[in-house]
């Protein structure tokens, strides 16, 4: 078991058995709900049910998929809270992976204006990337966690287990924020993944750890992102456009998936308006166009992605701000880009 | 001009001349939006930009009243927000009474996961009640408040000038918090306002910074509501109910309307329950019907009115609990009351 203890709260990696179990009768809260999507009641309900041995408990389920993660399945959330009676005494355990961490945190800090609620991240997007910061939300008008809240869980519990049964492309998903995490902050760790061949059968935890420190540094220093935090948007401005334009499309892109595509542009706009070096760039591009294929945006959507990308929530005063790298494994924050510098770095990824 | 120093923001009690108008030159915010209904901004809004100078502003108009304070409104603020383009560096003006505030500052705090906001609070109740705390939140499923979070404003402003044009029910409405406030915390301001007789020709500067003083010392010792702050429920239990359930009905009752029969009833249970002398029951019982008249309750409604206290924030396992008094100018809070204790009290106010 290993254990990160950030200031407010503890991520517990390992099997839950020896985590959530106890934590859970510890705890000894009156009113219990899980919030599950059909996914996650088939394929994560029974085994953490059998891990932990909570018995008495509501179920609340939504429909999966970030399309569902908007203030209509908000309002089906809390009006299921309501009518099971739930308190600010209560807790919620969130069981499933981005989007039901995100939103099921978010119904739980604004219930009743706010009671305990704990992660039980099951993809390894959500792993690596929503166990630290308390970053909580809904989509709104095509613009990703555009209405959200800070607010820490009482706890997180990560077990690789649920790992096995997610898909190749959920899997690659991940793995996107976590080569995230190296270009921004450990040169030596990107060297090291870009070695890897073989997503499938890997051992994850040493990489979900590492991944966690990382993020964890990175928040602590700037827990409300006025600052610093603002690295871990690196690939997430042109990323969330490309992803917000896909939903809407007969192709949605997963998360990790999108913010590959972006981590390629803002690599090359990193070498545009800071001058990393282009065999840098290029390197980024070779390795993430062979785990993640050639995805293609169409050059007909580039003001629909720079209209998606003035509504970024990193923007001041009207400027589009980066999050990019120079050197790699360093990042640079609020880095102001004219439109023309985005459509080169997206024409740079089509190349 | 009165200056209440709270730990993160300050109140500004008098003219908005010489409060408002530095203040928002001061800040410089490089985008502003002021929140208003079709009321305020006939008869609030003209007096604010006069008397602060502001001049660039988008301005985002929903319709007055309780049963607007929903998620749909907050749909339309927010869609309101992200089509002006503001971002976490903009500012919110609310400019209203205690729904503008509490659901404007609810948009304003979850929007990019939150940005700052003023309150201008323009009614009486609003002035004295929605000022201290950071109690942001809109009402779900008939319950009052249940969707919402703690957060504080930038700043306050309160200026006694916009209650002259306010209805003698709206005055009165807040007048029934400032006695809360002096029947919890200061038995010789209740003394004191039990001889005012008459409501409409009063100077109320004096009257709302005590109350503030009162709600003031209460909130810093417990921010979060999770003891004494629930002094400030007392009234509201049993006054939430007969609001939420006349939300319903042809006739809906002000929030402070609600609250002086909440008060009278729960001043019984104060005597049931406590041991608070019936004589001081009958004092309240007697001035808050002189001012408030002779509102009704059906027997027939005693069923709605408890599944609707079953669903109060407070609630703790299932139990009803109350914020009482005894003796007058002294609170005692989480007093478990069971169904024929509540029945009892609705009877004796019927009385």
């Amino acid at each position: 078991m290993d254990i990160l203890n950030l200031p407010t709260y503890t991520i517990h990696l390992g099997d839950l058995r020896e985590s959530a179990g106890d934590w859970l009768r510890r705890q000894n809260y009156p009113k219990v709900a899980v919030l599950v999507d059909e996914n996650t009641e088939q394929h994560c309900l029974p085994v953490f049910l059998k891990k932990t041995g909570l018995a008495d408990f509501h179920l609340i389920r939504i429909e999966a998929g970030e399309p569902h993660k908007n203030i209509g399945t908000c309002q089906t959330i809390w009006s299921r809270m309501m009518e099971s009676g739930l308190d600010r005494r209560s807790l919620l355990i969130n069981l499933g992976g981005g989007v039901i961490g995100d939103m099921g945190g978010f119904c739980a800090a604004t219930f009743k204006r706010g009671m305990d609620f704990v992660q039980v991240p099951t993809t390894l997007l959500s792993q690596v990337d929503a166990s630290v910061g308390g970053k909580l939300g809904i989509d709104f008008m095509q613009v990703k966690n555009s209405i959200g809240v800070f607010r820490d869980p009482a706890a997180v519990f990560i077990d690789p287990d649920f790992l096995k049964t997610l898909p190749y492309r959920e899997l690659r998903s991940g793995f996107a924020e976590m080569i995230k995490h190296a270009l921004i902050a450990d040169e030596a760790q990107w060297q090291k993944m870009s070695r890897l061949q073989d997503l499938a059968g890997l051992d994850w935890s040493p990489y979900i750890l590492h991944s966690l420190r990382i993020k964890q540094s990175i928040v602590e220093a700037d827990p409300f992102e006025r600052g610093i935090r603002k690295a871990l948007n690196f690939g997430h401005t042109i990323g969330h456009a490309i992803e917000g334009h896909a939903l809407e499309s007969a192709h949605p892109l997963l998360h990790g998936e999108a913010i590959a595509v972006g981590m390629v542009a803002e690599s090359y706009l990193s070498h545009r308006k800071l001058g990393l070096p282009l065999p840098d760039v290029e390197a980024i591009k070779a390795y993430l166009t062979r785990i993640y294929g050639a995805f293609t945006i169409e050059k007909s959507s580039y003001p629909d992605y720079l209209a998606l990308m003035h509504q970024d929530k990193k923007n001041e005063n009207g400027q589009i701000l980066f999050s990019l790298i120079h050197p790699v494994g360093n990042a640079v924050v609020n880095v102001a880009c004219e439109p023309e510098d985005i459509e080169a770095a997206l024409d740079y990824f089509l190349m």
